[in-house]
């Protein structure tokens, strides 16, 4: 291995039984496993052992209210309060680092600041917090509101959130404790810091209960690529997951969103950029493509139409032909980078319903490779050093076989070349990450 | 050991490194523990060993923005947040219950419900929420509010909250899934109930992704006590902790509670009353005794007061002399019942300010029991026959010895006397307590 040689950061997604929308029906697959903490945790295993930087969860809070009858062709996911979950594995894994998505839309900015301050305590330095701002109405319905916030509005709001959960974040400075036990002086009382914050959005006069989080700050992520989310990644965001189709368009936003940094007086290397992949994993490029083809026979119509409305704004397609092109629709308020991205694929490749939401249900708009372990890292590599990304977020199209497959054979093929660790040198997420620890905004 | 008798039930309420104000000072403590996961897991192994009914958690959002110099004096609690700090202790444990405060007043009901039906899933069966509704400015600061909601409101609130709580909990019967490959029906689509709540303080129509919880509800308790708390209680809790500091009155709270029970068509084995109890424990009566002067002279006045102005409404003592009378002060929107006890106390026993705070810096307002195992054990008992208990909420005075003394003391000594379990018979927390599995509404 060449030790000096610049290696790529890997993301595992865990999503109950895989993330191609029918994994839950191959024949690989036991769909109960679903419901199963000991299946999560044998997933953080598996990622661990292949010396992945993090785990990651997405979340989304509830379920959209469509027909209960199309739910449940969907095996929409099952997932419980991703902190409280990771906070169970935190006690079974060592090393591997633990993120989670939590919107900012809903979960006031105190509640938050604490949970990962907690998570970063229980995991001894492990905890990433996923920014995502929701984009979905079925979301607001639950708190109260009949339509989400729009668009700009929640990621100027989401700016003000990351400044009051660092502000929580550094109540205490490094190192405050005494614990005099004869003078009576616990902590020193100058390295104790309220938090005064009086802004657009929040007011919150407090200061959190126990010590700095191990990392100073738990390791931001971020997943918007849209314009706003981009802004927001530029001044908050330490790695960003992003959707890209092809090598062009992925060096276009990674030079893009890197150029930003600058303005924030931020270095290229303090912020991660990492794609999505679903890698279909084969001995042969013939049978990596039946396996690809095995699970897109296995995707419902109907589920891969309601999938496909959802991701571009909940329009309706009913009145299309699933054969016919993709219509034209209105900007959403909710997911636009991802609107997008279909929109240019469906344009570009000129599909028609089914052939979008074929490419869509597969990955949910990630990138798939499909190939032999060699191949695959190939297309790893070539993106690594063509500018296109820092690492990658690993989609495994089931679990845990689609998991243990990237482990057993892709990583192995990546740490031969040099391009990924063989062990971990650090214990923390940032050390993963080569990220510096950020200092307290009082020292 | 006569099994038919009827039995205590014993929750052990962790805190830092010990319920006494200034049992960090204790040379017996190393006040470092506070700040160590490591810490709390031992705790819960020791109680698992006594078979504790569950461990039980307080919760405060936030510090009393009061001069740093006197918090660092008080080692105010050092913790984490509690459903988090659960989810990592369920790991490590096997039968006991996990039972922790969340209020109502800050945190919207859905995350609530979420947080709890995780931890029911993670723990398989060991949740319990013990409900609070919050009572201090401090914490309204938190939250953008100037001052805290009043504390009729609150409660109002609180009971509408459970409602949506409960909704929540109920959005997929048990046993819902199918996992049938081939027809593609992932769960049974009649088993989905989205909840649509439109109430007074709440709109919520929601879903959660995630099972039933085990319990069916995780256990609910509550811990307020004045006359809007115990309606609330009588309406909804299945534990109630009190502070009760004579058999007199706490035979008066336990009738007047249960007697609300038939209001609502509960029966009054429903609900459990738990009065905490902070025991002392000597091989001797005079060792016990000097145990606990020890651990009163480390109490530094400048602590004691605060302390005792916090629970009485933040009221300002200090035009005071500290040997004067308790004065009189108006009433509070905080922590009204707490209040009212210590009014009680200082006019029965017409006490001095010192005195006072003497008595409410050690328990915190609950009873302090001081002796030998066995005539614990007597009080104890005395207690639970004559109808003032159906269990206790044991407050060591230092963790972890006061802990595991009790554990290896009091509770052979009530074991020997068919007053405890030695062995739990059950798996979920609402087992160990003899409380039903309520049904789904929709069942």
């Amino acid at each position: 291995m060449v030790t000096t040689k610049k290696q790529m950061k890997l993301g595992a997604f865990l999503q109950g039984v895989g993330h191609h929308v029918a994994a839950w029906r191959h024949p690989d697959v036991n769909p109960a496993d679903a419901t199963r903490l000991s299946h999560l945790k044998n997933l953080a295993h598996i990622a661990e052992r292949g010396k992945f930087d993090a785990i990651f969860f997405a979340d989304v809070l509830g379920l959209p209210e469509i027909d209960n009858r199309l739910l449940a062709k969907g095996a929409i996911a099952y997932f419980w309060e991703p902190l409280t979950t990771l906070a169970a594995i935190a006690g079974s894994t060592e090393k591997i680092g633990l993120i989670s998505t939590v919107s900012t839309s809903y979960l006031h900015p105190f509640h938050l600041a604490r949970l990962f301050a907690s998570l970063d305590h229980i995991s001894e330095g492990r905890a990433g917090w996923n920014l995502v701002t929701s984009g979905t109405d079925f979301e607001a319905n639950a708190f109260g509101l009949n339509n989400q916030i729009p668009h700009t509005e929640r990621y100027l709001r989401a700016r003000e959130y990351v400044d009051v959960v660092k502000g929580l974040w550094d109540s205490w400075e490094d190192q405050p404790y005494l614990f005099d036990q004869t003078s009576g002086n616990f902590f020193d009382p100058q390295k104790l810091h309220f938090l005064h914050h009086q802004g657009e959005y929040f007011s919150v006069h407090a200061a959190l209960q126990s010590a700095r989080p191990v990392q100073g700050y738990p390791v931001i992520v971020q997943a918007g690529s849209s314009s706003d989310g981009q802004a927001l990644a530029a001044a908050t965001a330490e790695i960003v997951f992003t959707a890209q189709q092809s090598l062009q368009d992925a060096q276009g936003f990674y030079r893009g969103l890197k150029a930003q940094l600058a303005q924030h007086g931020r270095d290229p290397d303090s912020l991660k950029v990492m794609p999505g992949v679903m890698p279909i994993i084969g001995r042969t490029e013939a049978e990596a493509q039946e396996k690809y083809e095995q699970l897109q026979s296995l995707i419902d119509p109907a589920v891969g139409i309601a999938l496909l409305s959802a991701f571009l704004g909940n329009i309706d397609l009913s009145k299309h032909g699933i054969d016919d092109p993709v219509p034209d629709f209105p900007n959403t308020e909710g997911w636009q980078s991802r609107q997008q991205l279909l929109i240019d694929l469906a344009r570009r490749e000129n599909l028609t319903i089914r052939q979008l939401y074929q490419k869509v249900a597969g990955a949910r708009g990630h990138r798939i490779v499909i190939g032999t372990a060699s191949s695959i890292a190939d297309q790893l590599e070539l993106w690594f050093t063509e500018g296109a990304a820092d690492g990658f977020n690993i989609l495994a199209p089931t679990f845990p076989h689609g998991l243990s497959e990237f482990v057993d054979q892709v990583i192995p093929e990546l740490q031969r070349r040099g391009l990924f660790r063989t062990e971990y040198t650090g214990n923390t997420l940032r050390e993963h990450l080569e990220l510096p620890r950020p200092r307290s905004q009082y020292q």
